[in-house]
């Protein structure tokens, strides 16, 4: 979505001086807010509702004195306050949004952001240090990840606290005067200040762009500092009063237009290129050493270039994942990559977003993150045992393909997704195999058979995920895996072409 | 421990021209020897046994090629390589060990150090870059953090690759003159090799040092790279089958001499050094809002001087600590400190290190963590309901007395403990008050009713926790909180008087 003109202003006609409040007026008001905001936070707790509030505006409209005045009626023991400020080390060489993902706060807890994504967009493209997004890529990236916060039940609550040019100025002065805060305004803040009028068109789009129904911006009039506490304390109330009566009476988040992406299927087979060569483990020997070399060379590239790399693996029980894995990881330098393994999600990732716990484990710049099982386990064993809702796993097509766009756009990276596919005879043959073999025995469980029996549900399933999530930036590959070593170098070939381009 | 002359070498004798393996031996053996890794790697993940190897050595003793032999023997997805140098941002204002004890390992998973606090050690010592420690203060660090992980049931395997000055002048020239390589051997590096005769005596006395019955140092003459991985091999197989055959025949690491630390009781009292007063809310304002000057002033202050603080929270249930934590917390900057609520651990937590999950909320320098409930669970809660064994209540005594002195220690910061007391009559009637008054109602649970049916038990056990745990460093102090205006004060005052200390 490009800045365009049309689009309604947010600042403008905010600023009025009837919004100020005398001191004897707002004392008397604040204690009785303060013990509802109290007692709401308590009843979200209960509710097991995250709620997320963000404090943004112009530098001195007073975002620290608002957040404390916030915190001040909250227990301490159930909010988290995100002071968002430049990255650290670890943070610069991840995705954009990954330092905030990984804030998120779990159900029944509220997590505070004074400053945050939107702030930082602007200072990117301010200075230019973002990746490769614009802030039009800024606002796609903004968008996606706030509804999809609100669309699996989190409540986000945005201010911007807007000060117009005079008195920004007046306050910068008189911190200069006060010795306790004199050393606050640098030169550079100042250049933040003449640079005023060119900000306030692009910050007023970006609000524009940014003002969702499902995520709405509050614009203060802060020039009253007390005018805008409590106007901040009215519409957290109100708004988090509101939410407790709809979620109570029965009115949740939790159905609405999926807004499936459109389907590209494509056929799986458990034939493989390689297969005819009957490749067994001697004979695949010299064509894996010379694998190994560019693989080598492959991975040295990317993190010569910092570009990150994901590969996941998704299959049938029985296919091969693991084998497949080690061979891959085999072929690599220790240093550049991690294996994560994904199993069935503990009590602190069930009461995160869905996607938190993956986006944990995204990649550095220059390093491989390799998946096995991942994300789409909510289009697979979740949908198939119903683990999740519809609703849920319905949406999940479209949230993952924006998921993965996020990624790849704003780091310049890759995604490689692996289906290892086998015949439902195969499969049979290796479970006897090794229900029968004392040193493989660990390898099958209760829930492999479990699994084979509801084999044609998974059919459908795995359809229905090749074919929303097969998109032209992140394209799923189907390895036949009936044969073990043809599947491996099918895999290791996929990978190192993939890179080739990605590194042109 | 100083370091003395008298404690044997560990790398005097250790290089012999007779450790040297031909390039055929080396093929025809280390299949075999990798397959039995592998078989032994799924034998601890089902075991739930946690692993740590250490790879250590000189600069160009080929620890990056023996931990990538290693490596190709396991399964990926069992294990994490964690390569330690330089330590980032983050890390930096963290206490020494907490970047390892993050990366510990849960059970059943292996974690591969490639250099280690070890090198750490040395390098901080070297270029005087650490906090308060010298390399004697590293050495029991070191010590307590192996033992207490030993303890716990995990396996240590320690490797340091040792070659001679020539041998590793004769390498450092072979790299500089291959071109892949030569970017590799820096000025700083060839210093390195020059300080190897002044460095001698010093790894030799830290080996020596850190060479323990529960984590014994493996030296192995690494001159030979082929010899060098068919020796750590044949000593991680050895170790690890040994350990799982005394695991298996229940000699396990769940018994053995607690170290119980001396007793120095002290009395607990609800009656509390402001309840003359009789403090009501009203009369307690003027107090309290003095107290918030000193407060943030204490905060800003230790702030500016980088200091850390730890405060907890222990009492009995309906105590009012979370009152008095909302108390502290409103008087302080809210950028500076977080609290930390803690609950029943979930399944990662129980798959890690008891401490792990208190140590990764470690404050910052500079910055104030508030634990509501703490790592005193274990001597409370877990003996008094059997959530765990007594060796591993009777032995957390004195593993927290280790934790909390190095943390000061190591960072120069200080940690206040308090014990919120009540008498078992306050306890009844607020626990009355709460079932009555449907605004608390949901402060009083099944448990609290259940737990006040133990409290002989507990009072046992509180006795028994003050009495070995108020060290000289870390002291307990007791806050009457029958009245629960006057604790707040008092508990205030504790912590003002106490960074007074601190910060002189």
């Amino acid at each position: 979505m490009p800045l365009e003109p049309g689009v309604p202003t947010m600042l403008k006609n905010i600023i009025n001086p009837k919004n100020r409040v005398d001191k004897k007026t707002f004392v008397k008001k604040i204690g009785p807010l303060q013990e509802r905001l109290g007692i709401i936070q308590r009843a979200f707790r209960e509710a097991h509702i995250p709620v997320i509030i963000v404090m943004e505006g112009w530098d001195a409209a007073g975002i620290t004195r608002s957040t404390k005045e916030v915190i001040g009626a909250l227990d301490p023991r159930g909010f988290t306050l995100h002071t968002i400020a430049q990255p650290t080390d670890d943070e610069r060489v991840r995705p954009f949004m990954w330092r905030f993902w990984t804030r998120i706060p779990p159900k029944g807890r509220i997590a505070i952001f004074a400053r945050s994504w939107f702030s930082r967009s602007i200072s990117a493209e301010m200075q230019r240090t973002s990746w490769t997004k614009s802030l039009a890529g800024s606002i796609i990236s903004i968008n996606n990840f706030e509804r999809q916060l609100t669309e699996d039940g989190t409540v986000m609550l945005k201010f911007f606290l807007h000060i117009d040019k005079a008195e920004q100025k007046r306050r910068f002065e008189a911190r200069e005067k006060s010795p306790l805060s004199a050393w606050l305004v640098t030169p550079a803040l100042w250049n933040l200040h003449h640079a005023y009028d060119l900000s306030f068109p692009v910050i007023d789009n970006f609000l524009g762009e940014t003002n969702t129904s499902f995520s709405p911006w509050h614009v203060i009039d802060a020039t009253n500092e007390d005018y805008t506490v409590l106007a901040i304390y009215a519409t957290l109330i109100k708004t988090l009063e509101r939410t407790l009566e709809e979620r109570a009476a029965g009115k949740t988040i939790k159905s609405g237009d999926p807004l499936l992406p459109k389907r590209h299927p494509i056929k799986r087979n458990t034939a493989n290129p390689h297969h005819d060569r009957s490749c067994q483990k001697k004979e695949c020997g010299p064509t894996l050493d010379s694998l190994q070399e560019e693989m080598l060379r492959t991975q040295a590239l990317l993190f010569k270039r910092k570009i990150p790399l994901i590969i996941l693996y998704e299959g049938w029980d029985a296919a091969g994942k693991g084998g497949n894995i080690t061979r891959i990881a085999r072929y690599m330098n220790p240093r550049g990559y991690d294996v994560i393994p994904v199993n069935a999600p503990d009590a602190t990732e069930l009461s995160h977003h869905y996607f938190w716990r993956f986006i944990n484990y995204f990649p550095k710049a220059g390093h491989i993150a390799i998946f096995d099982r991942s994300w789409y386990g909510r289009v697979l064993v979740e949908r198939v045992e119903g683990y999740c809702t519809e609703y849920e796993w319905q949406r999940a097509y479209r949230e993952i393909n924006d998921m993965e766009a996020d990624f790849i756009y704003s780091t310049g990276g890759g995604i490689l997704k692996f289906w290892l596919e086998i015949s439902k005879e195969e499969q049979l043959r290796r479970f006897n195999q090794r229900k029968n073999d004392p040193l493989k025995q660990w390898k099958i469980t209760e829930d492999d058979w479990r699994n084979r029996e509801k084999w044609d549900q998974y059919e459908v399933a795995i359809d229905e995920m090749l074919a929303r999530t097969n998109t032209k930036i992140a394209p799923w590959t189907v390895i036949g895996s009936d044969d073990k070593w043809a599947a491996r170098v099918q895999t290791i070939n996929a990978v190192t072409s993939y890179c080739r381009k990605l590194l042109e």
